[in-house]
């Protein structure tokens, strides 16, 4: 079956947003095993509309359009959609009802030109927009069925998941039950983790569990994508599929599914009922601007401390700065974060010293990495060399550190060499 | 004239990158008084490739293609150039030999899949990229020159930039010398921007000043594009009409050009050998990761504080939380900068604490923000009360916090009443 998606609407098409909405739709449709062949971006304009929508309805089984549905003189998709399926545009009765509560809920009487978004191409078929006043609809133009959906992320993430996903699995003839699941993890690059799970899609001979990835540096993603008959036989199929992924990522993976590495290392502090207090210096917040904000965080965060000189560091939780004459040390984090804990009467502290280059930024610049956490119990540390310039060492510490800590909550080594740092000679990696 | 865009490869048409390469180049058109009228995505695919540059072909006067100019066998662009041209391959010679010196200027020998890269198109036209090995190119497809780029965004930019607008410039025969100039600005709307800058375009009434803009909250970009017969023509245009959108824009423009707040911020201190400490609560270590990390500041940025309960803000600069039974207010924002300062030995402290409101993330869901800064010689303040969920706090005060630390730097009002703040009834407001 052959997919294609017109984007329109000027703010996409003269850049003034980035088009997220597609990224996301085709993401969305290769989860569950479509695919998106061609996608066309036009501005709100009609010969344009118009000549997208036939070219799309000429080569295409379905298409999806974005954008388009709104009150406005600009919104000029059911009114182009009407004219290349060669039917006028009609009221829908259904729609205009649906609006009119929509504003009667909020206690607001409904603008007169809302009613605009209740014509539809006669014919077509409704599709739920539970969440806003723009009205999904599906038409047949060319030889495509065309899914109109609204240019709002939130509205168009619903009606593509719960409304046109399932139709055009249907039409595609493609099994009923979808599932998705992901694994997150840090410190294996992408082709790596290919060669770590060469074979587990196979484990399933049929060919219904799809393997995949998406890197957003630091962190990687690994899905996998499966097809069945019902729920049950997904699970049946995905069971031994998802445990060999677990064995083969070990202690790489930190998250799954819906759930971030700030938010693991928060639930695990939770439920020891913990508070932590982070120092941090070149990483400068990152590492408190990722986790004190979140929900719950105000009983478990309890101090974070942004110094850019070691001596300010070690100021801020009481200790000699002169104690440590050969700068950022493994011996240095862990007098570092044992001191913080002490200062701040927290039961955990992470301290993430880094030491950058000096000079200018480029691909080269490195920092070496120094990571200790404390408890009362006792002080655990690393030492790691990353290159690849200012951000590149800033967003990795940032990582490797909530990561460091996630693995010492977990009762995992901290320390296992990762695919992004350098290996240093030994004189220098023993300092 | 009408310009199109081809964006080619896999991993945008499948969403696993983001298509910014695309809101880039539009963006830059945009700029210079060019506009993109159709864009098209297509995967590595050499039958929707050779479609899309056909159909390209036929309507556009120019098109900018985007990726495939790689090394490796799914790098289509030349093959199908060439093919929807009706011409044969031939090796440059020229793209040869400045590929094998830029391999051997990092010391390495060239593989011999790279030649592949110098294969143009018979009598294509180089493009010069002095950063990669992808070689541009120029070729006429149907009745459209096409531009060949690469995907890797910064080889794309400095094409873009140096190779293609020039002669996209000279094919619509609009005047040579452009320039565009921006203004970045915090507390003002788009629309209530675009009603306060109402004329300044027409103050040169020939109609080659545009007045645009870009919002990505918390900020406002407002742009001037000017269009003239040489930098200087260009030069006298703007000189008006700039210095009226700072008179009209006032105390708001936080900084022009390629400068950040941030980065303006930070030149303040620098200009008078200041240094700086920073205690936030709900920002938590936002303002601090916004700035501590940038070249230049391990001598101005002392100490950041995070926390997320006010007494441990208080306890964090050695002052009694039992002195504050009223929570954030402005006196206790006033007493916790002014303490920060002594606590650390710095010449200024900001101070940026919140009381956020109860319950869950909505869009009604807000927080009370009190901001003060502390130096020697004396103690600003100011209190906002901000609604939007979660982030848009966030986010509105962390650049509240570093605007009104701008604005005391340079003499300006830290109180002056924006936008995005909610209205409190006086009682409140004076707490």
């Amino acid at each position: 079956m052959r997919i294609e998606v017109i984007c329109t609407g000027d703010e996409v098409l003269t850049g003034k947003i980035v088009n997220t909405n597609f990224s996301y739709i085709t993401q969305k449709l290769e989860d569950v095993g479509l695919s998106v062949r061609w996608e066309t971006t036009v501005g709100d304009d009609r010969e344009d509309l118009l000549l997208a929508f036939r070219l799309a309805g000429e080569r295409a089984d379905a298409v999806i359009v974005n954008g388009g549905l709104g009150p406005t003189v600009d919104d000029l998709s059911q009114e182009i959609a009407a004219k290349a399926a060669g039917v006028e545009l009609v009221l829908s009765e259904e729609w205009l009802s649906k609006m009119q509560e929509y504003f009667a809920r909020r206690s607001r009487v409904m603008p007169p030109n809302n009613t605009k978004q209740a014509m539809l191409p006669a014919g077509a078929e409704v599709l739920d927009n539970p969440i806003g006043t723009a009205c999904g609809f599906a038409v047949d133009i060319g030889k495509a069925r065309f899914f109109f959906t609204p240019g709002v992320p939130r509205e168009l993430r619903r009606m593509l998941e719960e409304q046109i996903i399932p139709r055009l699995l249907k039409k595609s003839g493609m099994q009923a039950a979808i599932f998705l699941k992901r694994f997150h993890s840090y410190g294996i690059g992408e082709s790596h983790a290919d060669a770590l799970l060469a074979g587990v899609a196979e484990l399933v001979p049929d060919g219904t569990v799809k393997l995949g990835f998406r890197a957003h540096y630091p962190q990687l993603e690994t899905k996998l994508t499966v097809r069945g008959r019902d729920m049950d036989d997904v699970r049946r199929k995905l069971a031994p599929v998802e445990q060999e992924v677990r064995k083969r990522l070990g202690n790489f993976i930190l998250a799954e599914d819906d759930h971030t590495l700030e938010g693991v290392v928060l639930e695990a502090l939770k439920s020891i009922s913990a508070t932590l207090t982070v120092v941090e210096m070149f990483t400068s917040g990152q590492i408190a601007a990722r986790s004190a904000h979140l929900p719950g965080a105000e009983r478990v965060f309890r101090r974070g401390i942004v110094a850019r000189d070691l001596g300010e560091a070690c100021g801020a939780v009481g200790i000699d700065p002169g104690s440590f004459p050969e700068g950022v040390t493994r011996e240095t984090a862990e007098a570092v974060a044992r001191a913080a804990r002490r200062y701040t009467g927290s039961t955990h502290a992470l301290a993430v010293l880094i030491e950058i280059d000096e000079g200018a930024d480029r691909l080269e610049f490195g920092g070496t990495i120094c990571i200790a956490i404390a408890t009362a119990e006792n002080v655990v540390s690393r030492r790691s060399r990353v290159v690849g310039g200012h951000d590149w060492v800033r967003l990795g510490a940032t990582e490797m550190g909530l990561d460091c800590l996630r693995r010492y909550l977990k009762g995992l080594p901290v320390h296992e060499r990762i695919d992004f740092e350098k290996i240093e000679d030994p004189v220098t990696r023993d300092r």
